[in-house]
């Protein structure tokens, strides 16, 4: 497929074949639905030599086109990565099916019963970069929502994504759903995702999972609804009324348990009654794990090994052993700057104070709120969603980690014998 | 204002304001923020004669424009709509606080306790025509649920809405709250929606109320999430083992309660083995109210008084005293056409057999969905929200009627005792 015209009508025809997949999956039953789950697990682990045959090839073109050895990594699939793959379709499989799940029902005055029940979204579209497992994650979540899914995966990873969408519709087959509840996109022309996000009609949410750019570009563009998050500007604020050593041992935690991952603090603001209780120990802790520390003028009267943060520093996701640290002079300065420098990600507060917690709690805007815990719990796994799609810094629709309530929608159901509205 | 850039910075100059203040609406306590409304109240009962005065030179400029008899009536103010309002915001006043409310606490493996806290959304943008009560209304909404709202009304209720507003300012005042928490645009260029429409970074939703060209339009520009409804094509689907006389009962209530609101029946869908036992009765109170009927052709054989329907009539939403009525072999094909024609609004079964009605409730895809009921339920009130701001039939946030919870979002909260993540 060269011309526009023709990326065009291939995506209409996916997205028609994607809608008309949905109804189908939408009625699928809990055990059928299970049964396609533990199906594609089995395809993965069967077809392991096909697979990894698809990935070499991929491999091999990635450093004949010079991709970095972090790309690499993440590109590569072996016999540990297909286990896992396949594990954790059958964790989904486990999972209470959300359908139907009917809450709420009350009756009225008038004497109807009202209540919501769950369902489906329709038809999700997945773009995402060149992890090959989160073509069979992602399937295997919108799968067991009911959605049917058109995927589209890095184009570095074209041929892993087409040998794991084989074992995805052979698992399929077995359970007697359509091959399209899960399309995976054939081309790797740029064009098809220009199609994906503005097929509101065929499309019903678009969820990007990727850098930064990416998920801007595909928001600014996007026509159908989109969940995502762009990046993690997460802080700890440690309260003058903190206890020092739960203080340190969080903060410690939050910037040092993985330094890749959005929920990692990457600005620490700290009391200025209780900078120098907390700051020194912390600073030799960080300064032991290779933490290079970026601090405001009061954070570097304490900390000789700090260099000068600069503005952009208190804005900046680094994803990296740096962390930047401001002293504040009261509960207000701290939630002052979050409020112009956090991404509405994730902020904990340390303190004793139940007081200062509720405040910190109420006001602070942000998808996950924390006091006396470490950024690093905001996980879909740690909150008990069994799965995650990802996380939502959105307000709208669903707010922190998305698991499979947040792949689902709820239509009010209203039971009645007869009755008439006076 | 006449230039388009002194309209965009116009439109800044609201949002940043309206920014501002949602953080106050977003602190602001129950009392504080139903004092604000018993305080608006009783300035619209005190400022009657100004609202009046104002009211007649927008009816007069109305009529020298040569707006309609039905525009005037929904333009116009007299004693008994100003009390009306007023007792709508003391009924806001009245309902629960939805902010902060906190739900499904539970504690995790970790030694974390996870739930979900209640929060505003933060600034709303609604546009809605000529009716000025909604001005009242919908800052009431904004307010009660912590949020700061920027309202566009149509022109033609532009002296109205100012006169409004100034007794909302009035009420914000005496409660200690912003001003900028409710702002009327003072412009009637069409500039100012377009420019309201595309400042994610000052607005967090639309909610359009209106024709549906004006929302598909809305809908089509926006590039913030629009919570709307296009419009009801509602169906009641009575099925072969339905009751007769609940069956009728239903049906003629769901056409003749009201004919102009988007819950009312548009079409009524009747299984084929019970068609005989209905229509002519139907057919004679239709009859009696002056309802013209449109069938296809097994309805006409059993109906004379019904014309022949057109491809086009499954896809009216008449808004009149009009219905269009076809016969269907079994509740598939009811399915099936609601699937086609509906307009995922509200539909409606009739039958005494719970595997059908069980079957309707899971499969049709509607933001409400009814088993021996009125479609004319589908209501905020009538499902105990207390108010409503308008009626969702989109999935994604909102579904059906929205009432202060769908101006609200959830973030998660997190408790711990300086747990850190292992």
């Amino acid at each position: 497929m060269d011309a526009k015209v023709d990326i065009k009508q291939y995506m209409i025809q996916l997205g028609r074949q994607a809608r008309q997949a949905s109804r189908a999956m939408a009625r699928a039953g809990t055990n059928q639905k299970n049964t396609a789950l533990e199906a594609i697990a089995g395809a993965l682990e069967a077809g392991r030599e096909t697979l990894l045959a698809a990935n070499r090839s991929d491999l091999q073109a990635g450093r004949d086109k010079g991709l970095d050895a972090a790309l690499l990594d993440r590109l590569e699939l072996n016999d540990e990565r297909i286990a896992a793959m396949a594990e954790g379709l059958r964790q989904i499989a486990a999972l209470p099916d959300p359908v139907g799940e009917i809450s709420e029902m009350a009756y009225r005055p008038s004497g109807i019963e009202v209540g919501k029940m769950r369902v489906p979204l329709g038809v999700i579209g997945i773009i995402y970069e060149s992890r090959p497992n989160v073509t069979a994650d992602a399937a295997a979540l919108c799968l067991k929502s009911g959605n049917a899914a058109i995927l589209r995966g890095g184009s570095e990873a074209e041929h892993s994504n087409q040998a794991i969408a084989a074992c995805i519709h052979q698992g399929l087959q077995q359970a007697g759903l359509p091959d399209e509840a899960v399309q995976v996109i054939e081309t790797t022309d740029r064009a098809a995702v220009g199609e994906l996000i503005t097929m509101p009609e065929f499309v019903d949410v678009i969820v990007p999972r990727g850098g930064k750019g990416l998920i801007e570009r595909i928001t600014a563009d996007s026509r159908v609804p989109v969940i995502k998050h762009l990046h993690g500007v997460c802080h700890v604020y440690i309260d003058e009324r903190a206890d020092v050593d739960k203080a340190v041992a969080v903060a410690f935690n939050a910037k040092t348990q993985r330094y890749g991952t959005c929920n990692t603090m990457e600005t620490l603001l700290v009391h200025k009654a209780i900078a120098d209780q907390v700051l020194p120990q912390l600073g030799r802790l960080y300064q032991q794990e290779g933490v290079e520390l970026r601090g405001c003028e009061a954070t570097r009267a304490l900390l000789k090994e700090a260099i000068a943060a600069t503005e952009e520093d208190w804005d900046t996701e680094y994803l990296a052993p740096i962390l930047s640290i401001r002293i504040v002079d009261d509960l207000d300065a701290a939630i002052e700057h979050i409020h112009v420098h956090g991404s509405g990600h994730t902020e904990s507060i340390m303190s004793e104070d139940i007081g200062r917690a509720r405040r910190f709690l109420a006001e602070v805007d942000a998808s996950s709120v924390m006091v006396n815990a470490s950024t690093r719990f905001a996980d879909g796994f740690e909150y008990g969603l069994g799965a995650e799609i990802g996380i939502s810094t959105d307000k709208i629709h669903a707010r922190g980690p998305v698991g499979l309530h947040g792949l689902t929608s709820q239509k009010y159901i209203v039971i009645g014998d007869g009755h008439i509205r006076q």
